[in-house]
């Protein structure tokens, strides 16, 4: 119908539910348009029944890469011309869903975090991380952050069990302003350790903890939501690549 | 995995994107999970492409019934096992629809709504709507109100003008304070002329006007929102349909 039709973009999701709302809510208002016709076509696969990906890094439960996979075929089935997925844990298996998405482009989440850091953060060496167990332990993000020339800051273990209740709070649809505050509280504690951001490396945190809620010693630290990173690419993806498509 | 699945919902959805976003966070949020896991299987296709209904009623446009026929038969290759469509406008198209999906059911969201008017005040006899031109023009709720016994009562041609903007700068992103008070103050016309409730018979008119926002005269008038109730029928059939499944 349009002269600049954008690419039709499909959604991973369901990891957990609330996120996929969040990243489709601000896809949604990321979006200008003058009437519906302008929006971004998005396919949802909001699949909560994926085996949980902590416990799969972990070895404790299965492996949640064939039904990724199987979600990917769905989507491009369906339609999909680009692939995206809000949930940072899940990228511990992004191998298989890049090989069954074949010649269909996946935004890899934390590739995204990590330029987009240091875009906004040229002179910065060190982040602290908000991040599901299953992230740190499989050292997606530290990994990642290395490679870009910057330290990764993992919490303390004490803090890392409040990180977790509080993401799992958001998962149940019970997170209040306790586990508001003990992400801040935890994020405040990494920047007094050097982190000079703190990256919300987990899709549920940003439900909990937006950029400006961080002060240490009456300075402002960064956030930088991985989810709205993610957003942000996807929007230049989707529109540039398909102009005169 | 569960000894009792939930049936997999499928959400025809873009009319408009806002309205879309606004009945998936609606779900996830009736859903009560402990886990991701137990949450519902949502799939989603948000296609803004879908042709204008307004239009389409009002003979001025294409039909939109191809397109919606195709989202419908898409989304059950996918998997879907009910179907739902947060735009109340669409279902003048409604047909189409139904005889694509074969066996699969498809919650009406005219009906729903109706028939929650029916639950919720038994002894009423009339309500004002709220709803685009299309909707009023195709007298999709009108008809369906009389045959429940109700009078359906329509603003006043300059008032349904600024319900129709108010519905438009929603779906443009810039909807502000003074269109929530155009709605409030012609929902507050549409009670003074009669109607014991007012029904937000379209789905990006919840965005604006909520339960209790509409007061005269002291009395609280109530907002029936279309959206809502069918968040409340779909959890009910697909976690009642998918019982032993």
């Amino acid at each position: 119908m349009s002269p600049a039709r954008s690419l039709v973009v499909g959604v991973l999701g369901g990891m957990g539910p609330d996120a996929t709302v969040d990243f489709f809510a601000k896809l949604v208002a990321a979006t200008h348009a003058e009437r519906d016709q302008d929006h971004l076509r998005v396919l949802i696969d909001n699949d909560p029944t994926v085996p949980d990906r902590t416990a799969a890094i972990r070895g404790t439960g299965p492996s949640p890469a064939p039904r990724l996979a199987a979600m990917a075929r769905g989507l491009i089935a369906q339609g999909a011309e680009v692939l995206v997925m809000p949930c940072n844990t899940a990228h511990a298996f992004a191998d298989a869903i890049v090989a069954a998405a074949g010649d269909v482009p996946f935004l890899d989440l934390i590739e995204t975090t990590v330029a987009a850091t240091r875009t906004r953060l040229p002179d910065a060496r060190a982040v602290g991380l908000l991040a599901t167990d299953g992230t740190l332990d499989g050292r997606i993000y530290h990994d990642a952050y290395a490679a870009a020339g910057f330290e990764a800051l993992a919490p303390a273990v004490d803090d890392q069990r409040r990180v977790m209740a509080a993401i799992y709070a958001v998962k149940r649809g019970h997170a209040g302003a306790e586990d508001a505050a003990a992400l801040r509280d935890v994020a405040a504690r990494l920047a007094a350790a050097g982190a000079e951001a703190v990256v919300a490396a987990c899709t549920e945190v940003p439900l909990l903890l937006r950029d400006g809620d961080v002060v240490v010693a009456g300075r402002s630290v960064p956030v930088i939501a991985s989810t709205d990173e993610l957003v942000a690419r996807t929007v230049v993806v989707a529109t540039a690549g398909g102009r005169g498509g």
